[in-house]
């Protein structure tokens, strides 16, 4: 399904599913396609809280709320609403006296990634994030071949660069195998990104 | 106005015009009674942000999204959605390296915060994060007299246990005079609660 804007431009910023998880029910999901980036996410990060390893959750969707129905006295129903574009990335919080700052993004190209899915706004909270000590980076999973990458935000930066340079729009596979990192899909944690992290930032 | 969940009961996490900003159009906004908490604290994060003190942003309103209308091309419309319980705090974010998680709240009591606009959850959000070593508070208002205080979490705790353990629901205006942090409204920053934090935790 697509998103779009009221203004009509494209809502590409998350992947197909990306908003599943606001939905009130399992059942009117069609999906038998195994679980979402999101949900492996949430998953990993529940792992984490539960075992107090960080607090790390995803913000909601940012929702423009325009008419709201107070009818019925037993709830408040929003009758007209649009989806806003994030201002910042998708998950923050804490490991162990460290904030942590990431976007997640799926994508169906076998071979690289659009950085279209990223945008510019993101691009600066993450290197204000960094200006302030904490740590950003991006999680990529190609959803062909379930292979997850994590890149850190000083790697992201470059090849963002390249392309307002007029480089290429996208970052290839080989070049995330490179300068990112691989994660393997696991049990508990599903997508154990802290490990990364803690390796890479020795904390 | 009032929110209830589809539960039916009531909607009391927030102040009367907590989702204000998520309005798309501030004419249809009735207020000539000044800027709420909500308010001054964004334009106090956006100081921070632009003179790179802190990068630290609400998070957008929880909702539950039950029905989005794809008929018009263009643009995808949330036809029927509903409130949910923020499961964390409102605001977070990072400055010179430390994790900063707050709730701001406001009452109209002028004598004292009932604690029944604080919840459950975000009290153990709050204990999770201070695990973390991050720095966890509440920034409460008295809407009649517009005084500020800044209680950190670690006494929050102490009055919320006092309330399970049978004693009042609501902490005293005394009490915050005691255990908080008075901040005086400014003009730039607006409510410069990062000064408090610096202070306390000497960074």
């Amino acid at each position: 399904m697509e998103f779009h804007y009221p203004t009509g431009r494209k809502y590409v910023a998350r992947p197909e599913k990306e908003n599943k998880n606001d939905l009130p029910d399992k059942e009117i999901i069609y999906s038998n396609r195994g679980m979402t980036l999101e949900e492996d996410l949430n998953e990993t990060n529940q792992y984490y809280l539960s075992n107090g390893l960080a607090v790390i959750h995803k913000k909601p969707t940012p929702v423009q709320i325009v008419h709201v129905d107070y009818a019925k006295r037993s709830t408040a129903v929003i009758k007209e609403a649009y989806f806003r574009q994030a201002s910042t990335t998708d998950y923050n919080g804490i490991s162990n006296g460290k904030y942590i700052d990431f976007e997640a993004k799926e994508t169906k190209s076998p071979t690289s990634f659009p950085l279209k899915n990223i945008h510019g706004h993101q691009i600066e909270h993450m290197k204000n994030v960094i200006k302030q000590n904490g740590i950003a980076f991006v999680i990529i999973r190609f959803s062909a071949t379930e292979e997850i990458y994590l890149l850190e935000g000083e790697h992201l930066f470059k090849f963002w660069d390249r392309m307002k340079n007029g480089g290429r729009k996208s970052i290839t596979k080989q070049e995330l195998k490179t300068y990112g990192h691989s994660i393997e899909l696991g049990w508990a944690p599903r997508i154990d990104y802290l490990k990364v992290i803690r390796n890479l930032y020795s904390f």
